[in-house]
């Protein structure tokens, strides 16, 4: 019987602890990765503290995977034991539904989530089925990359999602985790793009990864500037925003986009009506949208900035990320060992 | 010096009396349209009421006209005299800026509105600029047609904005003046059809309409229960609608467009992501829309079903419209002499 190693959370908000499982045979169409690093993403602690009411414990977080094919399941073809890969948010799909059939398998109703009622990336070894399982090419830097696979795909659908052409202007409001990576995206995606953010100390850091402009968010007349002005509005934060003044702020035909999850969102109808703007949402991405990340972050030389620390370190780091201050984004290497 | 003879309000909610105005020079971009026929719009009603704080008396209501072209303007090359042709919502648009350029003058900035700040079609004559008189072809019946230069192309306008396929499922919600003829419209592009209505009692006429299916929208338990299911709900309904249950009853990647002017829109976050739904809302068309529409009307027989009435009694058809039983529009016919 294979045991796989890993760190577990036995309550609501507890501890991260060793913790010992067996996951049971292989099926046929999984892959085992040998986790060598792992990204801690903003889901992995509302999973700690059970902030969506959907964890079960003991709860292993962690899905922001890159590691190597250690096994695969008998009708795995396309990927070999020994490579680079990533896993990211979901880990399987039913691959009947008409959303798999579609290429949408992130919008799949029976889409299986890395750390939802199974063990997540925290650990030796962690599975999922081979559609969710990305190769990782050489020039990616595996110490940095796992992030990409959840915060990175977040961010980066929405540009294929809502049709981001290089003539837009974009916003992208929250410049930590994934709005960062926004940044890099929108730069190299041919994009004018400002960073709104509530820190302005982060401006220049911002200007770094590709801003042409930083807006303080806190600033009501900051954002009052900028009314009419986006083609764009790629929302990160996952709070309530005064959405209103971002609706505002958008152009004729311009796209409110939110990836954060903030708890709802509301505004008049009217600036909706009179310039046909949007609200629209999306989780994650689909695998062939991870492939294409995969390749446009290769060409581009598109990475996160990340805090090193180790997995043994699992529970400062979640102590660290909830205090909001990695720049930008945590990775675990795995020394469990 | 010409003059017009109207029907105007002299104050919030007044009685609409016998009012005379000079128009001043016919620009050269215009056309002046001797108004034989003019539907009776709920924003009427709303400009009348001042409910939106932009209404300028003495006011003049009237903007779903149907006439012929009774003079015309030196540089108006593509109207004739004596033409038949539509005025709506729009009179007059900037002609430069970035929308007006990109085929969208209903998004213009500056785009001028039948009946605000100037005076509408409840006249004998009515000018507007020529990008906004729209040629009817002797096919289409000009004591019907008028409703669909504002109400119709409302309702057509969301079919050619949120990309409607012929394989869609959609809903229309509201089947009233711009309901009833989104059921025509949604049935000829070749959709099935779902009536979202508070009267059961129009579920036959719906049906004979072009509805597949009635759904009583007062009955929480029937909106559950076509939950996931609409690739597109059209809200024709100008007020505050259980927006959480109508964003559950999208499908994956479903759109909510809204035509009908809610004071807001609020839902929970989370429905919006996971399903990749988007909420979005657009004012009437283009003069591009409105052609395409006048065609779309004249191959698959579409026409708004009204109750005929005289301009003259003009009063007492706002009194129905306030009570809210027209079936489905009420079309004054111009008998001011």
């Amino acid at each position: 019987m294979p045991t796989f190693h890993a760190l577990a959370a036995h309550e609501a908000g507890g501890e991260l602890k060793p913790f010992e499982y067996d996951p049971g045979d292989l099926g046929p169409d999984e892959v085992e990765i040998a986790v060598k690093y792992c990204g801690l993403c903003h889901s992995d602690l509302s999973m700690l503290g059970n902030d969506w009411g959907i964890s079960v414990y003991p709860y292993v977080p962690g899905h922001e995977v890159a590691g190597v094919v250690a096994a695969k399941g008998d009708r795995v073809t396309g990927l070999e034991v020994g490579q680079s890969v990533g896993l990211g948010w979901y880990s399987s799909s039913c691959m009947f539904c008409d959303q798999c059939m579609s290429g949408d398998h992130n919008l799949c109703g029976s889409a299986g989530m890395t750390i939802v009622g199974r063990h997540g990336g925290f650990a030796d070894r962690v599975r999922a089925s081979q559609e969710w399982v990305i190769p990782i090419p050489d020039s990616l830097d595996p110490s940095v990359v796992g992030p990409m696979f959840c915060g990175g795909a977040t961010v980066f659908n929405p540009f294929l999602q809502s049709g981001v052409r290089p003539i837009d202007r974009i916003g992208v409001v929250g410049i930590g985790g994934l709005g960062h990576m926004a940044l890099k995206i929108g730069n190299a995606w041919g994009c004018e793009v400002t960073a709104f953010s509530g820190s302005p100390d982060k401006e220049d850091e911002a200007r770094e990864m590709g801003a042409d402009h930083f807006v303080n968010s806190r600033d009501p007349q900051s954002l009052e500037s900028v009314a009419g002005s986006f083609d764009l509005i790629l929302d990160t934060v996952g709070a309530e925003l005064p959405w209103e003044a971002y609706i505002n702020a958008l152009s004729p035909r311009g796209k409110l986009h939110i990836v954060g999850a903030a708890p709802s969102v509301s505004t008049p109808v009217m600036p909706l009506i009179m310039a046909q703007r949007t609200i629209t949402a999306t989780p994650v991405g689909s695998p062939q949208t991870l492939r294409e990340m995969v390749r446009f972050a290769t060409r581009h030389d598109i990475a996160p900035i990340v805090e090193p620390m180790k997995l043994s370190e699992a529970n400062d780091a979640m102590e660290r990320l909830r205090s909001g201050s990695p720049r930008y984004r945590i990775v675990l290497e795995n020394d469990l060992g």
